[in-house]
C-alpha cells in the first residue's frame, strides 16, 4: 500500500472533498456498537460516478483499501476501514434521480436515506417500505441486505432492489438488472451485490421497487402474559397466511425501557405491535381474524391505532427500540444479536434465549421482526467489565448456535461485518470458500472493504 | 477430453444407469424448439448426491462436460450438450424429501416435477405456485429462473427457492441458504445459482417456499376489441395495485389456435384471463374493481369461472397455449420469444411486435404473463424455408432490441441457453465479463454445461 501517493492523487481529484481532519477520521472510524475505533487514512466525498470510478482506479494502482460509507449505522462494524485506506462517504451523492409512477419504481443515488426518499415520494401515492430502525442510506441498506418491520409483507432489500450501478474494484462501471419486473438473463448480479457489504464494488446508483400506499391501514398493540403466548400468536398468524404488514415482539424489559425513554404507559408485560395494509374491508377482516387469534392466546389490552398520528407514534416508539434500551444503561455499550429461525422454532428460540440471558445475569431485552422469525437481544455491558463482556460474547455465541441448530441463520438482517465472521464456516461450510473464490475473481487485489465477509487471504 | 476413460469409470460407478443407446442419446440431444440435435456421449441417471459428486469428480479428472437434465423442456437449448460429454438426467432423483407444514416449506430432489409436487401437497392445504406451461422439473425450473402465470402474485423461482444443495465443478457439495425466511449472512449463493443453467454446478436438492391454498379463488376470461385495450386494462390493474394472482393476454391468433386445438368457442378477438386469490370478500372486492377497469377499456363477454373444474379447464387451456399454436402449423418449427418490459411500455412493446410480425409476413401469435410486462410471440416457420427462418430471426432480434431500448430484458423467464447468448453484451455490457469471471472462479476447467451463459473462453 502506497498511501501517500494515493492521497496526493486523490487530493488532485477531489480537492477539499478529500479530508484528513481528525474529527472526520474519527467520525468515520467508529461503529454503532462495541467495535474499537479504526480511523481511516482519509475520507472522500465524491459527487459523481465518474469520480468514484477514478477514485477506485487510483486506490487500485496503489493497493489502498476502499470502504463505502452510507450513514454508518450498520451494527457489525461493516463500514470500518480495519486495514486503513479511504472511506468513501456517499453523503454528497444523495439525489433522487427519477421516479416512474406508472412503473412503480425509482432510481436514486446511494447516499439518499430511506426517510428522505419517502418524504420525496409523499405526493406520488407510492412509498418505499424497507425500514431499518435507523434512517440509513439506501446504498448502505442494499449492502447489508437490510430489512425491518415491513419485510414480512414487502420483503427485504433482496426483494426491492431491481438494479444497481456498481463501480468494480478495477474502476469499471457496470449496470446490473433492468427495469423489467423479472428476468432470466444470466447470473443475478444484482442479487450477488445486495448484501455484499461493499466487498465487491461501490454502488453509485440503485433502482428500487415502490409500492402503492394502501387504501387503509390499521395498527394495534396488545399485551400478553408471557413471551410464549405472544410468540405462539405470531406463529398462528403466519401459519394462517394472514397478510400482516408488520408484526413485532417486545419483551417485558423492552416495554420497561419504552416506558422510561418515551414516557409510554404500557403495562409491564410482553407485547405485540401489528399493522394491516389493504382495502377498508380487507383490513377490517384481517383485524377481526387477528383478534380471534389473540384471544386464543390470552392476549389483552388490545388497542387500535387507526389515526395516522397514533400509528406514527407507535412506530416511532418501535424504531427507537434500540435507543430506549441503550438509555436504560447509560454509559454502557451494546452487542445487538440478530438471529432468524424457521417460524415453527421461534418460541423455542426466544424462550431459550431469554432463559440463557437470565442465567448469565445479563441485561438483554428482546425485540424483533417476529413475523419473519427474526429477533434481537440488545445485550448491554459495561465496557470496563471484561468478565461481563466475555459472558455477553458467550451468550451471543450460544444464541447463534441455537439458531443454526434450528435450521436458521446467524444474521437475519444486520449482516456479517466483523462481528459474525467467525460463524461463516458453521453456517456455510465450503460455501464460504465459494464466496472467497468470487471475491478473488472480482477483487483480485483485495482492496474493496478488506477483512470483511470472506475467508482471509494467505 | 478423455471420454473413453471417463465412460469406463462412470460405467463402474453407475452400471446400467449409464446409457449409450442411440435412442437415449437422441432423446437427450433434442430441444423443444429449433436447435439442431446434439446427442451427448452418454446419459447418466444418478440416484444420490454422493453419486452425482463422484460423477462430477470423474468428469473433472477427464475434462468431460457435464450437463444437467430435468425434463428437457427449456426453450433455448439449455440442456443440450453442445460440446459433447455426459447428460445427467435427474429422473431418478425425484423424491419429495420433507414437507414442513408449520414453516410452509418443502425439501425436494431436483427431478420432481411441479405437478408431482402439487399432487403430493394436495392434502396439506399448501401449494407451490410457479407454473411454466410444461410440467417441468423443479431443478430445471430453478436453473432457468422459471416463472409462469402466477409470478405476478407469488414471484418467480428467484423468490421461491430458499436453499439448494449443489455439487460444484470439483465435486465438492455445498448447501446454500437456510430455512430462515431471510438472512444477511454473506453473498447470496442461492440467488447466484438460481438462473445459472447448470453452468456453476448440479443441483441435488432444493428447499422451496410453499403458500397457503387461498380461501377463495375466482377466475375470469374477458374479450376486448383490440390488444391495445386489453393491455391498457392490464396496466391500470397493476398501477392500481390490485393483487392479481394471474393476468394473461391472448391475442386473436392465439384465440383462434385455442378454438381449433381445444375445441373452445371463444370470440375471435384478444382476451385476458385473470384469477384472484384471497378471502371470500377480498376476492369479491377485487373482482368488482377489475370489472370496472374492464368496462373502462370496452371489455366484454366477461365470463366468471368459480367452480374448480371450470377454472381447471381455463388454465389447462392456457398452459397448452404453445401446443395449440404448434398445432396450427403442423410440421413447422417454432421460435418462442420472451421479452419483458416495464409495464408502462407494455402496450408499445406488444403493438410494435404485432405490427412487425404482420409486416414480415410471419405467423407469430402473442400471449404472455402481462402482469409482469412479460410476453411471448410463438413464431412458427417451415424448417425447409431458409429465407423464412432468416425473417423469423430478424423479427426476434428486433423484438429483443425494442425491449432493451424500453429498459426491459431479453428474456423474462426462458433464459439464455444458446438462443440468447448474442444479446448478453447488449443487455449487460461489462457485466457479462463479470459473469465470465465468476464462472472461471467456480468452474476453472469449464466442464459445467460449457458453451452456455458466459463469454466463450480463449
Ligand atoms: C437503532 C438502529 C436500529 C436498526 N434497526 C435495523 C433493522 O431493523 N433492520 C436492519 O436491517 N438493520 C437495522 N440497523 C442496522 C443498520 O441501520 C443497517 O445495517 C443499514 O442497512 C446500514 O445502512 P447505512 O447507510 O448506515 O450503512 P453503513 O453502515 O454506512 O454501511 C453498511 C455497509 O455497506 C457499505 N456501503 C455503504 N454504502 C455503500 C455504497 N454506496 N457502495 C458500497 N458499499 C457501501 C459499507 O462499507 C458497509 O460495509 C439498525 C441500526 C441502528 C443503529
Ligand atoms: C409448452 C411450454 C411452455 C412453457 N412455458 C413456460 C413458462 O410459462 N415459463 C417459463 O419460465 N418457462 C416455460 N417453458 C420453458 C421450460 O418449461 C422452463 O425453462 C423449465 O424451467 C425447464 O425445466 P426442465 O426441467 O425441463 O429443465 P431442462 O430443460 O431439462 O433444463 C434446463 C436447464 O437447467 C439445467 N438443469 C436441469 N436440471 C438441473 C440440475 N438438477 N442441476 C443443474 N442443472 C440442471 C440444464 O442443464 C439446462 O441448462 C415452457 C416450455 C414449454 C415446452
Amino acid at each position: 500500500m502506497q498511501i501517500q501517493d494515493a492521497l496526493a492523487e486523490l487530493s488532485t481529484l477531489l480537492g477539499q472533498r478529500l479530508t484528513r481532519s481528525k474529527s472526520d477520521l474519527e467520525l468515520h472510524g467508529r461503529s454503532e456498537t462495541y467495535f474499537p475505533l479504526t480511523p481511516p487514512d482519509a475520507v472522500a466525498y465524491p459527487e459523481t460516478t465518474a469520480e468514484v470510478a477514478e477514485l477506485v482506479r487510483i486506490c487500485a494502482r496503489h493497493r489502498v483499501p476502499v470502504v463505502g460509507w452510507g450513514t454508518g449505522t450498520s451494527l457489525e462494524g461493516q463500514a470500518q476501514a480495519v486495514q486503513g485506506g479511504i472511506v468513501v462517504d456517499f453523503a454528497r451523492m444523495n439525489k433522487l434521480i427519477e421516479v416512474r409512477q406508472g412503473d412503480m419504481d425509482v432510481t436514486v443515488q446511494p447516499g439518499l436515506t430511506r426517510e428522505e426518499l419517502n418524504e420525496e415520494l409523499r405526493a406520488t401515492g407510492l412509498f418505499f417500505p424497507v425500514d431499518p430502525g435507523a434512517n440509513a442510506s439506501l446504498g448502505g441498506m442494499a449492502m447489508t441486505r437490510a430489512s425491518g418491520t415491513t419485510a414480512v409483507r414487502y420483503g427485504t432489500m433482496r426483494d426491492n432492489v431491481m438494479g444497481l450501478e456498481v463501480v468494480l474494484a478495477d474502476g469499471r462501471i457496470i449496470r446490473t438488472g433492468s427495469r423489467a419486473r423479472k428476468s432470466s438473463a444470466g447470473y443475478d448480479l444484482t442479487g450477488l451485490m445486495v448484501g455484499s457489504e461493499g466487498t465487491l464494488g461501490l454502488v453509485t446508483e440503485l433502482t428500487l421497487k415502490l409500492h402503492g400506499q394502501p387504501e387503509a391501514i390499521t395498527a394495534a398493540i396488545c399485551a400478553f402474559d408471557t413471551v410464549d403466548d405472544a410468540v405462539h400468536a405470531v406463529i398462528d398468524t403466519i401459519q394462517m397466511g394472514l397478510a400482516m404488514a408488520r408484526i413485532e415482539l417486545l419483551d417485558t424489559e423492552t416495554v420497561k425501557a419504552f416506558n422510561a425513554y418515551a414516557g409510554a404507559e404500557m403495562p409491564e408485560c410482553p407485547h405485540l405491535m401489528v399493522e394491516f395494509h389493504g382495502s377498508k374491508t380487507g383490513v377490517a377482516e384481517m383485524a377481526e381474524t387477528f383478534s380471534d387469534i389473540i384471544t386464543d392466546h390470552d392476549g389483552h389490552g388490545f388497542n387500535w391505532a387507526t389515526k395516522p398520528e397514533d400509528r406514527h407514534a407507535l412506530w416511532t416508539m418501535r424504531h427507537n427500540g434500540a435507543y430506549a434500551i441503550y438509555a436504560a444503561r447509560p454509559g454502557w455499550k451494546s452487542l445487538v444479536t440478530d438471529v432468524c429461525v424457521p417460524i415453527s422454532r421461534l418460541a423455542d428460540a426466544v424462550n431459550e434465549t431469554a432463559a440463557d440471558l437470565a442465567a448469565s445475569g445479563l441485561f438483554g431485552p428482546i425485540l424483533g421482526h417476529v413475523g419473519d422469525g427474526n429477533f434481537h437481544s440488545v445485550i448491554m455491558f459495561d465496557a470496563e467489565d471484561k468478565a461481563q463482556f466475555t459472558r455477553v460474547k458467550e451468550a451471543s455465541n450460544r444464541m447463534v448456535e441455537r439458531a443454526l441448530a434450528m435450521g436458521g441463520t446467524v444474521t437475519g438482517e444486520h449482516g456479517i461485518g466483523m462481528g459474525k465472521l467467525n460463524y461463516m464456516t458453521s453456517e456455510h461450510g465450503d460455501g464460504w470458500q465459494v464466496m472467497g473464490a468470487i471475491k478473488q475473481a472480482l477483487d483480485p487485489l483485495n482492496i474493496m472493504n478488506p477483512g470483511k465477509m470472506v475467508p482471509p487471504r494467505n
